[in-house]
Order: C-alpha cells, then structure tokens, then sequence
C-alpha cells in the first residue's frame, strides 16, 4: 500500500474526503518539524498547508524522494526549489478549485472601489450622511496580469459587467497580449489585477516604475503573490496620489505583521488571503486530491501537471 | 415663448444643459418656499430637487397649473397628489438615467455582502488578520421585486454574475411574477432586492411578516424608496438574525438623522441614496429634459409619461 504524507497546517483540521483513501494507502501527517524525516517514508505528498515553505527546506535532504507532490493551492512557488524542479518527482496544484471564487472577489473589489463603499462604510460608522458621485463600471478598462485560468475567470467575470478587459500573459497568443504590451495596457487601465504566478520573471513586477505609468484615476488589485508587488513602491503610489485605490489579499508577509504601514496606507483594502475561499472550497480541494490519487492509483497520467520549471500548469 | 419654472434643489447647483432652451423658453427658478407662488406662470415644471415634497404640496393651489411636469427622478412618489393625478397635467421621469448604475450598486452591495468585505473593513482598521470562508455569488438565488427597467437591469446584471434572479411586479406576465408568488419566492431566495416604486400598493411592503419568510441566510438590499420598508421591522430582523444581513440606499427620512438606530443596526450597510448617480449623471438628467422638452415643443407625444394612477411609466 502506497504511503501518502500529509503536511498538515496548523489550523484547523487535516483535509476532509481522505477518509475514502481507508485501505488504499497509508496516511501519514506531518508537521514543519517533522516533515524532514517522514519525507523519505512518503510515495506521495499532499501539501495541505499552502501557506509553508516546510516542503521546500525539507526536499533537498537525504534519503528517498516521493514520485509526486500535491498542493492543494494554485501557486506553487511556496514549494518549489531547484531540486525538486530537477527530480522525476511530479508536481500537481489545485487548478480549477478557486478560479470562479477569486474572480467574483476581484469584481466585489471592482465595484466596491467604483461605488466608494469603504468611505460609505467610514461615514456609516461617523452617522454622517454625505451623498457623492460613484464611478460607473460598465464601459471602463481592465487589464488583467496572469493567463492561467484564475486570470481567464477574472476576465470573463468582469466582461460580464461590461468592463473592457484584457488578458497579459508570459507569452503573446490569440486572446493574450504579452509582456511587451503591458506598460502600454497599464497605461489606459481602470483597474489593473495581478492574478500572475509567482516566477523569477514576475517576482516585484509591481513597482514604482508600473506604478508610474498607472492613470492617476487606477486602482490595482493583486490575488496572485504578495511577492509580486513591491509594497512599499505601492504605499508609495497610494500617497503620492499616482493611482486611485488599490486593494491586496496577498502579502510578501502573512500574516500581515501588525505593525504594517500597509494596515493604514491611503485607499488601500487589506484582506487576508481569502479570496478563493468560498464556502466548501477544503471539502474541494480533499475531493480534488482523492480524484487525483485514482488516477495515480491506476497507473492514468495526473491532470493539473504543474511545469516545474514555468511554476505553473501550461494552459492555453 | 414657453415658460418653465425649475424647483432647484438647495444644492450644488441648478440643472446644466438648460442653456440650449435659449431662446426657445423663458426658465424661471423656484425653491420650496416660492414654488406655490410662480408656478401659475409655468407651462412647464421641471422638478429638479426630486427630494423635495414641495411640488405636492404647492399643486393644489390657487391658479393655472403648468401642463407638463418632469421630475429629474425615476420615482414620482414626491411629487403625485390627487389633484395632480386628477389633472391634465402630463409626468413625466427620468426613465433609463438610473438603471444600468443602480443595477452595478446592487451587484457592489450583493458582492460585498457575499464576501463580508464591511468586517474585512472592519478588521483592517483593528490591524487584525482574521482569515474568513466567504460565500460564492454565482449559483445563489435572488428575487428583484419592481419589474420597470430598473428591476430588470437588476435580473441581467445578477444573471451575468451566474445568480438566479427572478422578478416580481404588479401583475404576472412574461418573464415576471406576480404578487402571489412573492412569499414562495422570498422564501427561497438568498437576495431579496427591492427596486419597486412607492404606491398605496407598496409602501411597508417589506415588513415584519415578509422578514419572517425569508431565510437566515438571506440579504435584503432596498434602492427603491425607504416607505416600501418598515424600517423598525428590518433593525428587529436583523437583530433577531432572522436574516443575515441588509443594505439601504433610502430611507424613510433623508437625510437619515443622526439619532436613528439604522446606522448600527447589525448587518445593515448604510448609504446616502447614491445608488444611481454616477459621474454625469446631472448632466444626463439636463440633456434627458431639454431633449422632452424638444418633443413638447414640436408638439410630438412625450415619452416617458407616467401612469399617474399607478405611479409609473407602465412598461412591458
């Protein structure tokens, strides 16, 4: 019986679903401290906790290797390294699970920002009535950084809406621009959303210079990595008035240290990496992993083949 | 030359556009206190300050009455009384200058509420990160009561963010259901949107026994007129947690006062009727009236005539 190795979180619970593995393989958990040396008992890992970079410090060490790695999130830079990306080892991500939540979380955000409901919310809180002009969606632009299908779903969700929304990706293609028209699209946005993986090409993409070329009336949103953005570049941005508002679920940091200048920065949403977290989405992603392991079982190629090298599953 | 008296409103700032009635009308202005006393002069009323109860009152006095009047609203609520409805007079709205920014208010409200963005606001002002599941928009059922173009830019606007939304209006027909199935409908939807106009029909419709058919799970958004709601009825509700959540954009008395309990009333997102008035919006109003006022002039039938029994321009 094959060995799987859970590498749980902290909080709250191990995944659900795994119950239907009873009998056909060995289920084994692991925290950070002891991954290291359950690792080389492991056919399979099932990186539970998405947000620890356990995985990655504990692959390069002795001993054997498992012939595959789940995690059960979409990015998969938090486990990645350059031994792993030159093993046998197969690596799969949680593709499909959260593309249609964080693409209504990106047009919650849209249209709050359009609408001005963190002031309307502000002015609740003060029993100040105070009537303003909003911003109309339909009609505005939007340029969408990352082709993946989170990318694809923001941008379908916001056409929706009537918002004229563009596609970058790493490489140029029917129904994707690439990087060479990026400054140009940023230039005209309305909204600018990061929903890239996180790469060596698009680590700090997001910086003043970007921000620079932003309208003084564009809000920038990022789902992707916080390591996407150069924060500070940002806060900057959000003083100096170079762009309207902007709102991060993702941080170089989570949690969000308390003391963060960012907590306060001008215009700014702070959420708390939950954008594709509908109700369900942990019941998801252990059935996802169970239907993954039949196919492992029966010897059937894994769909969801994260290129190890690209750091992501190559799409259309 | 034609004379139309505008009710101006306190402010900002008169109606642009009226300065292509040059030459073509002599434009008289009145506020609430000298109404009553030029409007035996007008042959046109263009109620401008569509807050103001001030055309009602001052109608059933003394002297001629204009044959035309316009109010720069989609509601004719404030300004109907018996002898304005018993009348020649012809009402004419602001028809089709609301529907599409009211629906994207809907939509902002519905969304926010669905991703709990009021306490990530919340949260963010107490720097704490406090990772919640928030609940996914496409697949959630909605029920728009108000079947005029409003309501239905409600439905497609929903629809296009995956939601099931039906519409109820005044009499069944194609595509609308009636007052019969309201109650199964509010029964099962999981947002209750109120974009009816007020009548005798309408007002305190949302009540006490219609929050008690609605699920725990369920939101109420009113961007109609603040009489159609009880609003003792709705704090109880949400207090009881007979329903999970509520947004108003109007109120019984606008502006709401200082002192009323709504603004902390639990789960209730406050707003100072803004929902349709996106940038411009004045500005289409002015061009919306000179371009009627073109249509009096040539002596063509006016669109957007009111049913002056029933309170709104009948539709399909």
């Amino acid at each position: 019986m094959p060995t799987v190795l859970v590498l749980d979180a902290p909080a709250p619970a191990p995944p659900p679903r795994l119950g239907s593995l009873t009998g056909r393989a060995r289920v084994l958990h692991a925290d950070a401290e002891t991954l290291a040396d359950r690792l080389p008992e492991a056919d399979v890992l099932l990186v539970w906790d998405f947000l620890s970079h356990a995985a990655r410090r504990a692959w390069p060490g002795a001993g054997p290797r498992p012939a595959w790695v789940h995690t059960a999130s979409a990015g998969v830079d938090h486990l990645m390294c350059p031994e792993l990306a030159a093993s046998d080892a197969v690596v799969t991500n949680a593709r499909g699970i959260f593309d249609q939540p964080i693409a209504e979380y990106v047009a919650a955000l849209v249209l709050a920002l359009a609408k001005d409901l963190p002031r309307t919310l502000d002015l609740q809180r003060e029993r100040t009535w105070r009537h303003r002009e909003s911003r109309r969606v339909a009609g505005t632009r939007a340029c969408v950084v990352g082709s993946g299908p989170i990318g694809r779903a923001v941008v379908r969700t916001l056409k929706a809406l009537g918002v004229a929304a563009v596609l970058v990706g790493r490489t140029a293609r029917t129904g994707v621009y690439g990087p060479d028209d990026l400054d140009r699209l940023l230039a005209r946005a309305d909204w600018v959303v990061c929903a890239a993986p996180l790469t060596d090409d698009t680590r700090g993409m997001f910086d003043e210079r970007r921000f620079g070329v932003m309208q003084p009336s564009a809000c920038f949103i990022n789902v992707g990595r916080g390591q996407l953005v150069v924060e500070d570049d940002l806060a900057a941005a959000l003083s100096k008035r170079w762009i309207a508002g902007a709102a991060l679920d993702v941080f170089e940091r989570e949690p969000l240290p308390a003391d963060s200048p960012l907590w306060t920065a001008p215009g700014l949403i702070v959420s708390p990496h939950m954008s594709g977290d509908t109700v369900g989405w942990r019941d998801e992603l252990g059935a996802q992993f169970v239907s993954l392991f039949g196919q492992w079982e029966a010897g059937r190629p894994l769909t969801n083949v994260v290129d190890k090298e690209r750091g992501y599953v190559p799409g259309h």
